[in-house]
């Protein structure tokens, strides 16, 4: 019912807009209900999604290793996922199921900025931070888009090294390197 | 009555699966008329959508110059247009003018990988340039939707030339540099 509420609520505010609140009211409980079940709004996104993965296990996991791989390790981390079955299942169900194919697009987009790249940037101390963030989701958004739900040539037949080997070193400058 | 027609088929079909022939059946036109009055499904694309620059132009300037500023370059160029106010108000018109802003992101998207990225790669001789010309439309489009459909910030008041500093050496990576 927490759930619903929160599928409701992202789907028609977008990450951003929504609150804890006003899923918590949407779903008729107290908000200290959600508290007590969610551990905040990024788990509950998590979770009402039916995301494969915790992002901040993934952020964690990746920030622990070498600066320089951290592009390489995001991409081959989010690829590895996106190409696998229940993955990609799991991703084109998110990206079809709301309102739009746009309005999904927008929600996993900022979900993606202020979870995942904009944690990792910040945690690197590149200048501008959101901004890149904002480029990195641009790129992994446009490409998955492409790869998953339009099934535009040759981006759905290449392999997930070859997608991993162009994306890397973007995600790399955008997000750990000053440049 | 042409590029009404135009219009319709590329809005319903994407660019890469309309054809001149279809165009002409639409308009009730001798495909010979069309064939005499624009140059190739890329120029009646232009005319069609009333985009401010024709990037066979664009892709001749920029590949008459300097190889390891061709990234740069393409960025420059496509930013300076899209942040005029006539370039902007264009863009944005035929991302939202569409059936939806999805499927008019995938013309836009369809157009720039064939028409200009695509090309550009080839010319530079890159391995696999559809794929990388694929990952650049990927990225552009997903900029712009953020700074000018959606209004993501600090994506919309980012200066033009801190996107480019940004954008500019993805570009190049993707279409100039074989890494």
């Amino acid at each position: 019912m927490i759930l619903d509420a929160a599928r409701t609520e992202f789907s028609a505010k977008g990450y951003d807009a929504s609150s804890l609140r006003a899923i918590a009211r949407l779903a008729e409980v107290d908000p200290a209900l959600v508290h007590h079940y969610f551990d905040g709004k990024a788990a509950l996104f998590v979770e009402s999604m039916a995301l494969p993965v915790n992002p901040s296990f993934l952020i964690d996991t990746i920030l622990a290793g070498p600066r320089e791989q951290v592009g390489q390790g995001l991409a081959r981390t989010f690829f590895d996922i996106w190409d696998s079955p229940l993955g990609r299942e799991r991703l084109v169900a998110l990206i079809r199921s709301a309102l739009s194919q746009e309005d999904a697009a927008r929600m996993l987009r900022e979900f993606l900025v202020r979870e995942v790249f904009g944690k990792v940037a910040l945690s690197m101390g590149v200048p501008e931070p959101q901004l890149r963030a904002g480029m990195a989701a641009a790129q992994m958004i446009g490409v998955a888009m492409m790869r998953y739900v339009i099934g535009f040539e040759p981006m759905v037949s290449a392999s997930t090294d070859e997608i991993v080997g162009l994306v890397g070193p973007t995600l790399q400058r955008y997000l750990a390197d000053s440049t």
